[in-house]
């Protein structure tokens, strides 16, 4: 019976740690290749979101971001963090610190209908917990543009 | 004489300022859907080049700078420009202050084989001696890159 409870604990763990998992994104490979949406820097190292931002949309998040519909199941996002760096007057992109991603998944109730997720400079998922880490601040600020903080600049 | 030595001397200055109008680029429409390459901001309002840049390859332009190739003809760069906003601890983009691009020309001889040109945030080309404004700093700065400055960052 010992025995048993165990597996059936261990098993139970698992089935958790998959479900706290399921919201969260892989890397998207080919965001580079995603249309650039706008950049912006943060350049307090004590700031939680600390870095050099650009933010990417592919073509599906791109068409409802411009004509301020409602996104399509699918449709994503990515913000790549840089370090910031100072070379005489200007403020650059140094190296990388991590990609975020948001892609539109009815299934993420939890989060907004977003799943969210973060890649480390190697690609490798971070181990983040994508509500307080991402959810909570999207949901808050940005409650009237379905969860997407940017603005396409043209 | 008079009258047409005058009509004379005016269309030799159409002739000159059609030449010297020659090598400058219109705006190239599309380029906002060029891949990004990086960003980086001049905060120095005094600089010649304050604002917040983000750079555009085209897709020629981009395999010849990710293989650190020789450019072919036709290959494209823009830079787009715009005021550096503060809110809070966030450089952003403000207002588009022009967009700037350069094309792999071969007749372009006075220029390093690139064409320069740029455009205001109205999307007319702005009237800039391209060698003085563009080509001279690209040519100090750049030219074991084949006179392009920007690096591209994954």
């Amino acid at each position: 019976m010992r025995i048993n409870r165990l597996a059936v604990a261990a098993v139970l763990s698992l089935v958790t740690a998959t479900a706290a998992l399921a919201a969260t994104l892989p890397r998207a490979a080919e965001f580079r290749r995603w249309t650039h949406v706008k950049s912006m820097v943060i350049t307090d190292k004590s700031h939680g979101l600390y870095g050099f931002h650009n933010i990417y949309a592919d073509p599906a998040a791109l068409k409802a971001l411009k004509a301020a519909e409602a996104y399509p199941e699918g449709a994503q996002f990515a913000v790549s963090f840089y370090e910031v760096t100072t070379d005489g007057p200007m403020l650059g992109q140094g190296k990388k610190l991590m990609d975020a991603f948001m892609r539109k998944d009815l299934n993420a109730k939890a989060t907004g209908g977003w799943a969210f997720g973060a890649s480390g400079p190697d690609g490798k998922p971070l181990a983040i917990d994508v509500a307080k880490a991402c959810f909570e601040c999207h949901a808050n600020g940005a409650k009237a543009t379905g969860l997407v903080f940017s603005k396409y600049l043209e």
